[in-house]
């Protein structure tokens, strides 16, 4: 499998309370959003926190998408991250901004798996 | 809790092959990564695949240790979150490194939950 990847980080402020404290919700919605973009679906394990808040992840056989929720500040922290170039990580992740009713969506793309940076060496030649 | 969280990204070359395709010795090396780290370990999911390589996640109160390994490349792609400052991500980082015998090890680390970028308003005086 090829080691190049895409990493999306999405930022997402202002969405729906409630949505945030429901485990079950966020569940499906990351599971739809993983099937949005074409990925297939492996584990998915999903925690809810006392007295709120939700992490969890699902692991897709191109990577995962993980979210940890902040109701109180109406915040997710989102991650899609695909390997290959067959799935766009931001197919996932708008649909789970607009899932989520999130007015201020911020993201970056990060590429991964591009390989170490070589220290290439010096040409020798005798003249 | 917080919002603000440090989100490390760990790209580990030229690691052990046969470290990077034994699930369970995956499992226990991000398990003891997080508590090295002072992490509180709240889920394990860890995926397997045929004909090699491994994905899992460690889901922690503070966020999320994940893992994509690639043998055959010898090659695995780290990221460490952890919300709040009590916890350093690089010390679970810097573990899982030196546990996957990585010689090469590209890190950055991202600032996550900072909040939104407010557009302030221009101040009106009357003069």
């Amino acid at each position: 499998m090829e080691t190049i990847g895409r990493h999306v980080i999405s930022e997402l402020w202002n969405c729906n309370v409630d949505k945030l404290n429901d485990m079950e919700m966020i569940e499906k919605i990351f599971v739809d959003a993983a099937l949005v973009a074409g990925a297939e679906v492996r584990e998915v394990a999903f925690h809810k926190f006392a007295p709120q808040g939700v992490s969890g992840v699902v692991i897709i056989s191109e990577s995962h998408l993980t979210i940890h929720s902040f109701p109180e500040h109406g915040y997710a922290s989102i991650d899609v991250y695909t390997c290959g170039d067959r799935i766009d990580p931001n197919v996932a992740a708008d649909y789970i901004a607009k899932a989520l009713d999130a007015e201020i969506s911020e993201k970056m793309e990060l590429p991964r798996g591009l390989g170490p940076v070589q220290i290439k060496k010096k040409q020798m030649t005798s003249i």
